[in-house]
């Protein structure tokens, strides 16, 4: 065994580290709810971008696979720095698809490290997984913003698990001449349920019933399946597609703009439909923009046609959002106090 | 602001999800500094990764810089899956050179994640500051081992910081034939302080002293210079660069074995010497060799001259350490229980 020779740092005694550790309910309290918050946070955060004041590597992560080979699930490191804001982190999420059936736990579990660029030390570690749901609710919303020019009247949500219904609720402050929000989800008492917390929102029975006709339609479902079909959409609208593949190809080929959050990213998810376009050089990659630029420059795009943006989330968004609830927990003095070490031994 | 409906989860109640906290003090009663066990488990793991049981991506991260344009530090993250033990996790890890002097903080701040692969939730968040340390070490120490054929005498650290501290008492248990460790350190008086802490240690005094007639040199500082020179070396000993980049080129060019833990993320390092003399042709990349499967095939090498080892860590040597010191916190009750929430909204 190892002797007490080992507690004798040979350095100078220094005082313990601490961190703040913010559970679920504690992020709420902290105001992740807030979507008015969560977009500035977002259209912010995508300035900062913009202006080269974020070190951001793309996503590296695991698989999961189940017995038979078929998918499991993935755990994603997600490390992004805001130079102008003075933070860094990272986001380790977990997506299972299957867990609600197989575990009792949602699809999504994510836990997120805030750390300071002065020394490296954490600040904050809290539960991910609802800032995951605003964060990519909101950039869903501000895509819709900045592609619409602000004028939809009519936005869908298609899918409203714990994402679509940030959206619909991003929608709701991003979007604020919007008149309906239709909502549409295979579960059609899930839509019912989310309707009632928005002012504007509607269920609706079928997806041909949510599509025609809107200015903006977002899908967040987990389907692989091209289910959105050009023909259902209006000529001149907003796609913004936040799952995997929900519309179909000639959505994209014949959108006037299409628009990713990170391109470098996109394109290294081969099963992503737009990456798979490019590759085939059906779609040429200089007609590919990245939101922040739009966000940044201000102006919106009011151009018709199709709009297609497809975002699959950045870290950044997440940093920015958790960093602000930290600091709301700080402010009003909640959370637990974790000690990283009481004197770190060895240094 | 947000009303009550949103407290009303769609999905039926779910208990509240908990997760272990250990801090450094329990990581070390967990048996962080037990390195026998530390070698027991990086050597497993080395296995696992030559019989293909690891998942591990090449580490990201970020990079933090004085506003002079010098480098602070940085923070990566190291996921890695070791599908045997069925154990996943990231290593979030801070390297601030100039932690000590700045902050009275240790240069290492590091914090694990241990995650399950059936369904994505934390098993525990706990300090890696010293499992960084004590793997580091350990895999120097593993190395030495294999490529002296156990059959060293005399074996030399230079540098010991935390991290060469942990090599010299990982080598003491990693090669129980040694007669002699010495220890050199440009503050004498912590060479002489480690050499107390283990019985075949001894402090020496200049870098001559400790390389010459060496089986074993470990170098474990934070130079950039090339200080040790081939002329200071046996014709036939074993080289470990736990450091930067502390061997001259000559040292390199002129070895019989050169051996990495991960190419992939030593041929991305672009600083590293050896990586340098791969990019100008001078050192083919097919005479690299990983550790991995030098200590699968169970043999030992025992061939002469010089044989260049240049781990720069894995996450899967994290992961292992770390998942044994969670067990051991688990089945002696003690550590942080945490909630990543008492019940999930949305979901």
């Amino acid at each position: 065994m190892i002797g007490k020779a080992y507690k004798q740092p040979l350095a100078r005694r220094r005082v313990g580290l601490k961190f703040l550790y913010l559970k679920q309910e504690e992020v709420v309290e902290a105001g992740v709810l807030d979507f008015e918050a969560a977009l500035k946070d977002v259209e912010e955060v995508l300035r900062m971008l913009a202006r080269g004041e974020v070190e951001m590597p793309p996503k590296v992560g695991l698989e999961f696979l189940f017995p038979d080979g078929s998918q499991k699930g993935h755990i994603l490191a997600m490390p992004a720095y805001l130079k102008r804001l003075g933070v860094a982190g990272v986001k380790w999420a977990a997506g299972f698809f299957k867990n609600p059936e197989l575990h009792s736990l949602p699809h999504g579990i994510d836990v997120i490290i805030l750390s300071d660029p002065e020394c490296g030390r954490p600040l904050a570690v809290m539960d991910g997984t609802l800032i995951t749901a605003v964060r990519t609710g909101s950039a869903a919303a501000v895509g819709a913003k900045y592609l619409s020019a602000g004028e939809a009247r009519v936005a869908s949500v298609i899918g409203v698990g714990v994402v679509g219904r940030a959206a619909a609720h991003a929608l709701e402050k991003a979007l604020p001449r919007l008149e309906e929000i239709r909502l549409f989800d295979l579960k059609a008492e899930k839509a019912r349920l989310v309707a009632q917390e928005i002012a504007k929102a509607r269920a609706v029975y079928s997806l041909e019933e949510a599509a025609r006709g809107s200015d903006v339609v977002i899908t967040a479902t987990s389907s692989h399946n091209h289910f959105v079909k050009l023909d259902m959409l209006k000529r001149d609208c907003v796609c913004v597609e936040v799952g995997k593949n929900e519309f179909e190809e000639a959505v994209i080929l014949n959108a006037s703009r299409i628009v990713v959050d990170y391109w470098e990213q996109v394109k290294s998810r081969e099963w992503v439909t737009l990456t798979k376009l490019v590759k085939r050089g059906l779609i040429s990659e200089s007609r590919i923009e990245e939101i922040a630029g739009i966000v940044a420059s201000g102006g919106r795009v009011s151009c018709g046609g199709i709009r297609f943006f497809s975002p699959i989330g950045m870290a950044c968004e997440d940093i920015i959002v958790a960093y602000r609830l930290y600091r709301e927990a700080l402010r009003r003095g909640f959370g637990t106090w974790l000690e990283l070490w009481e004197e770190p031994l060895w240094s």
